[in-house]
């Protein structure tokens, strides 16, 4: 049987489960990845279920996304992080060595190898041929502890790449016109696997950039054949040894097709405030521009910085442009240092920032209400930014030059210049001085996690009720993202680590009463929602602090993968209409009669509420597993009250949780 | 008469009044200074006087305090300021350009020039031989409309220096030891006259970093000679024209007088939480370090960015510790990286932020609570730098290098190295592509103001009441700074423009429930304070944002002195204890009965306050300017008094000012 690139890598990791769409599929994880933001939960998960070391073959905590330090909150993150991975055998890149996704690339992408992350954009690690998927932070944190990943087996996607990008068009429109074709719930259950000729013109990091940008489509994951541009990737980062082919099998076949002509692509732009709203940059032309903004893991490659340096040398910005660079990581810092790029952009007016994810995160660089802000990022999501009435746009990093140096946007083939083309170092700056290994474990158990005033326990969480009366506390619309649910920026982002505080922040962006209405509801509550509920980042913040104000049931037409699996895992029901058509039904004030509700779930995947006298008809999608956790109140207290009975029969060393079992070999 | 610099400066600009100490002069002003965190009440007082365009030589409004954008308003306020600057006539320096002292020194800095700044460090352009003094930003306001600076004479302190700094011993070592003899207030009512045959070791930027924290002495000022280190420094900006020699006569004298032989000094360094507490940096060493930040106008030449590279050079930072790099103006990171010194700060490790006072001002960096933190800035008051409970310490560029190398508080002279001395380009580079001149007038007359939602008209004021029953809603003790009075940082400098809403946050560090009491309390209210009262940055909003809450007098056993005159510009009176003894008789809670206020403030300069039936004899010290000033409620009703009595002469162009009378020629 011929395997493309996705199947490979789930058949060498497949634990559980028939590999079929729409089937839940257990994967063995090698490696994991979690940032500042959400990882300082991970580790309080961590240290809830009493793990002494963690069994991936490597798992590394980055600082990144909180590094304003308005106040001791972000500093103390940072300070317990770094005693939580001394702690539980972790690597640990300090603030200010980078954004995790392109230095994870660089020290520890492995054609072949999974990955999960609690960032969304783990995904981009797919650009070496490995299969590496945002989740949730207890994902993590269980694969940290050896389980397996559960997933629905997605179908595979597959795009054929035909040609060679004209000059002026680069990889970002790749992506970006995917979206314009696909809208951001378009890769929702799917793998995009990318082949064709057309990769043969495409860097590692090239492939990078639509990685990363395949979770603005809601996709599972993107992957490549790890070939001759992965080769060249880890020679220039002096891992050649890591390399290994991974190429599909002549003749493998896709469950979906799609083509992208490459040398029809043109510059293109995603509008406010959505990354699917895509149209061509000539059809928004002369639109006036006030801040540009260059960095995030959506552009993070030498490349993306030297090439706005070169269409910036010997001019400046408009004068009423704020032109921002966030250098990805210290290492790209040192490169385009060393190639004389940065000062080019110093000379031209840039304000050069520290790296890290910055103003990508709204952690700083907020634009003026309403005055358009170009951004080589991957999300425009309401907010986002900082500035709640924001006008975000995204675009590649010659369309933001272009827009820098004429204060307009404007099609960067209107520039009167020839494309220039960069010339890249064969061997990229290699600097692990902010880069920890793990502590030796003997040393590592005797760590004490550093835990500022800020950090709190979890929270507990009681089983779901048999039956239970619930009030509509707020009911939305499509598309709702996990930034509205749980605001990012710098007024909340350091409360990530305590959640009492940060769930008075929840929907406050939607409807700033909710926490409060909540908060004063004993007994639970439940939120309606349309399709696409909870696309976006992967926080599990966004359902952790609305848990905790009491939601048991989220009743939607559909969900985004990521948010979905949360909500099981810390024990909300995610419910879905068997006919869409009956959202109409339940407004806001209505109270959802739920009754015998163990019974119904155990016994199919059909759930009847009734609102009123009026009784709807719902599904879930839990598979048994995630049906017996929300039950129990989350994932926390089932593998509690597993490990409880294994005690019990005596079979069960405290410290160890079940053994991974021994991947199936692929079958290819 | 023989004179000395600080007299001459004088004496050229002298308007009204006797040049001797303690008696109150006006001066004539060249040049004004404002920054973002001030200015844009500057600029609303310009707007509320009704000016045309500013009778200064020149004004620059710069942007470098609120950098971090985390929502809109810093970006409203740097818009706003964009469009008053066009509006009014000053040139505008951008967020990115940099820090407004060393900025304004390479581009505008004229031996022989008078300045007044709404910054307290204005005082740093004496490095060049000017009369450059931090005040309120109402005085600014003024003295752009034409209006000579009132100041009451200060004595002048001769300094002299002697000898050669020992390796490792830099500039700031040396007003760190002046800090070390005389402590906060050694300076207060006195400007600071440096000479002696040690000063030709000094550079021009060598005595910025001398001149700047004069002001944490509380001195009016700081001169320097204009002698062929301010020559040679000119020829480096390409400024060479602008040099004039301004030098002390033969046998010139002193009010006061002081030696520093600089051959005997040592690294020295201010522990938490004042500019004064200074020790050798040998009694504190091998403290444990968690952060390093180099940078703000306390040590801003390139040298002092080179020379930390340099220590650093092949090596790495602590674990431990965080090491921030804060560029002073672009100007200086270009040269920084031309130099390849920026590469060197990379590659050890250091996070490169933009260029800008950040962390100084609170903005970002805050560090842990109660862990150390070493900075090359000029203050070290509690809860500056963004953590209430800091410990924040003030040193060299060297003994900052030194701990980022080893985790601890180290005497730079105990490390295994010769002391580098990095060799300066002979013209620094000069890009003033952010730097925005004066629109032309015709044009300049008919722009808008762009204001934000957040920035707000100043509120009014009225009269000071005959007589008048005060409770006592605060009392506090020694030394009360302007950060503890209204404080900065990220939460709250935002607010700069919104008066009703930054005076939620007066006092809250000493009494939190100060602002909602003086809100409740109708008919106003008084604060009894210590020894300089008000000490600190020049912030008016620490008198505004009181005053707003119904503030009418303070009491204290002496004030520093721009706090005092902005209290006197916005109508509060300020008082002192005939007998400081007294300051015991007042508690918090008691109520002041002062009766016949005008005719007694009018009739001399005692004032008796009935605390019960206890009579307390207070003095004033106001000129019978200022004193009209406080009885009309401000300077600005009090003008406004002035031009409509003009008005009623029919003698008044409302657009014009009071003609700037013709400067008394020099003496000598």
């Amino acid at each position: 049987m011929s395997l493309n690139v996705a199947q490979k890598l789930i058949h060498s990791h497949l634990i559980s489960g028939t590999p079929e769409p729409g089937h839940e599929i257990g994967l063995s994880i090698d490696q994991t990845l979690t940032q500042d933001a959400t990882g300082t939960m991970v580790m309080l998960e961590l240290e809830s279920l009493g793990l002494g070391r963690i069994k991936t073959e490597l798992s590394v905590q980055y600082v990144d996304h909180n590094l304003l330090q308005t106040d001791e909150k972000n500093t103390e993150d940072h300070l317990f992080l770094q005693s939580a991975a001394e702690r539980y055998g972790l690597w640990f890149s300090k603030a200010g060595n980078g954004v995790s996704h392109p230095v994870h690339q660089a020290h520890f992408g492995r054609p072949g190898a999974t990955m999960i992350g609690s960032d969304s954009h783990t995904c981009a690690a797919g650009a070496l041929g490995m299969l590496a998927i945002g989740a949730g932070g207890l994902e993590i944190a269980m694969a940290m502890a050896g389980d397996p990943l559960y997933v629905e087996m997605p179908q595979i996607w597959g795009v054929e790449l035909t040609g060679e990008l004209p000059d002026w068009v680069s990889a970002k429109d790749v992506i970006l016109e995917l979206l314009r074709r696909h809208d951001v719930k378009g890769g929702v259950g799917k793998i995009i696997e990318y082949h064709g000729e057309g990769l043969a013109h495409l860097t590692a990091m090239d492939r990078h950039v639509i990685a990363n940008m395949g979770a603005e489509l809601g996709a599972t994951t993107t992957v490549f054949p790890a070939d001759d541009a992965a080769h060249d990737y880890l020679k220039a980062v002096g891992r050649e040894d890591d390399f290994t082919e991974l190429l599909a099998d002549e003749g493998a076949t896709y469950d979906v097709e799609e083509r992208i002509d490459m040398s029809s692509l043109e510059p293109l732009i995603a509008k406010p405030s959505s990354p699917g709203n895509v149209v061509t940059v000539r059809e928004v032309a002369d639109e006036e521009v006030h801040q540009v903004v260059v960095g995030s893991s959506a552009n993070p490659g030498l490349r993306d910085f030297a090439v706005v340096a070169e269409i910036m040398r010997g001019s400046q910005t408009a004068s009423g442009v704020s032109l921002d660079i966030n250098p990805t990581s210290r290492e790209i810092l040192q490169d385009l240092t060393r190639g004389g790029w940065i000062l080019e952009l110093i000379r031209s007016g840039a304000r050069i920032h520290q790296s890290g994810c910055l103003g990508c995160i709204g952690m700083g660089q907020a634009p003026a209400v309403g005055r358009n802000s170009l951004r080589t990022m991957p999300r425009n999501f309401p907010g986002r930014s900082g500035t709640d009435e924001d006008s975000v746009w995204l675009c590649s990093p010659e369309t933001a030059a272009a827009a820098a140096l004429t204060g307009r946007i404007t099609d960067p083939r209107d520039l009167d210049m020839s494309y220039p083309s960069p010339e890249l170092p064969e061997k990229y700056s290699i600097n692990t001085e902010m880069l920890s290994p793990p502590v030796e474990e003997s040393k590592a158990r005797e760590v004490e996690l550093v835990k500022g005033t800020n950090i709190k326990s979890l929270p507990t969480f009681d089983p779901l009720p048999e039956d239970i009366e619930l009030p509509v506390l707020l009911s939305v619309g499509d598309n709702v993202s996990t930034d509205e649910i749980m605001p990012a920026g710098s007024r909340v982002l350091p409360y990530r680590s305590n959640i009492p505080k940060i769930a008075e922040f929840v929907y406050i962006q939607i409807d700033d009463t909710y926490p409060t209405r909540a908060a004063k509801n004993d007994g639970g509550h439940a939120i309606v929602g349309g399709d696409n509920y909870g696309q976006g980042s992967s926080r599990e913040h966004a359902v952790i602090a609305p848990r905790h104000l009491g939601l048991r049931v989220v009743v939607a037409k559909s969900f985004a993968r990521i948010h979905w699996q949360n909500l099981a895992n810390f024990g909300v029901l995610p419910l879905e209409f068997a006919d869409p058509a009956d959202a109409e039904q339940i407004s806001q004030g209505d109270v959802l009669s739920f009754s015998g509700l163990h019974q119904a779930l155990r016994s199919g995947n059909s759930v009847t509420v009734r609102v009123g006298d009026e009784p709807i008809e719902l599904r879930h999608r839990l598979s048994q597993r995630q049906m017996e956790m929300v039950l129990a109140g989350g994932r926390i207290p089932y593998r509690a009250a597993q490990s409880e009975e294994a005690d019990n029969a005596g079979t069960q060393d405290s410290d160890v949780p079940p053994e991974k079992v021994k991947p199936t070999q692929p079958e290819g």
